[in-house]
């Protein structure tokens, strides 16, 4: 990987086929983003539910008008290229799995780019921080809860979460560290008893990979950006585009460029 | 008690003996500071102490020389008078509590003013969270732990926390809203398992009175303006004066001019 490549280059390295797969650690300190595409009649209901629910789904940008495949406030973006590897659905299942949606661009398509956090986890460290998924070389740790987001329209579904444990104080740190990052999840959602939110077991995630966890640790839990993904199948358009998990669009905005502080 | 009374009028009240015992509730809005005074030739390494933790010991102000009763940036106050009760410490012990020092007043003495939790507990409440010590009407327990303050001079000694009992995403709101108030002890130090620092009752407070923590709450930990007094015990200077617990200095410094955001 990369992290000394600016994110036009490797935009173009994803475009041009030359990059494939995961992001993470590329382009450092600039802004990775989740994407989901859809027809344009279905897009109002999602965008209300982006609004509805703005931790598990911060809106960072759209594009300007249904089938331009630019988002201008992220750079000179090509969506329909630059993500490296895209999940197609229809019908709320998964079909395909490809490198380019060019051949399956339509006219009527619009793009949503979600904070991810990635953008969190380098302000974590930034302050000196450890971030276990980060220092085992994991995937983080995902669990669905029993915390429902607010619907909108046929969009609804339970929140997704990611955990990193942390001594006490340092979970404080991180809330004030990720307070100043809004676009990005924002600060953690809970913290402490996983039961509370409907998690009965920590050592088996339901997306990612397990960490270690101290006993002297507490779980933090942040929304995640999986939940829109589980939103998009429970409200099973006929036709929509992600990003593959990992596999984000690296945009010019830098990361502290989110900070609202 | 009268929380329209504006802090001016109290502390006429207060002067002339009028208004005696506890502060709170009263000039609602207004910062109560805790009041630590000291001969001159102690004064700089209180300082120091202050500036070294400045979580349990914020600094809001001192007076301008030593013998000065004044202290201009929080109202026009005779620190000799304006406190309803005072404590006298010799060599560390408290040998009277008065209503008024004039009489004790010297030449060499040096005042200082430091935030208190009221004016966080306000923030909460505002926010719509509940404080336990508060719907409950008792003092808010507190607990000696095992941290260590760093020490200046002969000023040391362990930490003295508050606790209020909140659920975690409301702990979360806790650690933002009172990061907005660092010079009133700021973000907690502490939350979760009590054990990790040094508490092993929650049911048995060292100072104050227990509250009820439900089931499903986190006790969260505050630095607490009771370990300037511990220091001062420790440290046993010849002469001191503090304010009686829960009397405190009120002045015309508004709580919100205490946000740095």
């Amino acid at each position: 990987m990369d992290g000394q490549l600016s994110p036009g280059a490797l935009r173009q390295r994803v475009r041009s086929g030359e990059h494939r797969g995961n992001t993470s650690g590329f382009a450092a300190g600039y802004v990775q983003c989740n994407i989901v595409i859809l027809p344009a009649d279905w897009a109002n209901d999602f965008l209300r539910f982006c609004q509805l629910n703005p931790k598990p789904c911060p809106l960072v940008a759209t594009s300007n008008a249904p089938g331009d495949p630019a988002i201008p406030p992220l750079g000179d973006i090509d969506i329909r290229s630059d993500v490296p590897s895209y999940r197609v659905f229809r019908e709320g299942e998964v079909t395909e799995e490809l490198p380019d949606i060019t051949r399956l661009w339509r006219d009527d398509l619009v793009t949503f780019a979600l904070g991810c956090s990635f953008s969190f986890e380098e302000a974590l460290l930034a302050d000196g921080l450890e971030v276990r998924n980060v220092s085992e070389g994991v995937n983080v740790p995902m669990y669905r809860t029993d915390i429902d987001c607010t619907a909108a329209g046929p969009f609804a579904g339970k929140m997704v979460v990611s955990m990193r444990p942390f001594l006490a104080a340092d979970a404080i740190r991180a809330v004030q560290i990720c307070t100043r990052f809004p676009s990005v999840h924002g600060a953690p959602v809970h913290l402490g008893e996983p039961g509370l939110i409907g998690i009965n077991n920590l050592a088996r995630p339901d997306y990612g990979d397990a960490v270690t966890i101290a006993e002297d640790e507490l779980p933090v839990f942040w929304a995640c950006g999986v939940t829109p993904q589980v939103a998009l199948e429970a409200a099973r358009p006929p036709f929509a585009i992600t990003h593959s998990p990992g596999c984000m669009l690296v945009t010019d905005l830098r990361n502290s460029q989110l900070a609202v502080l």
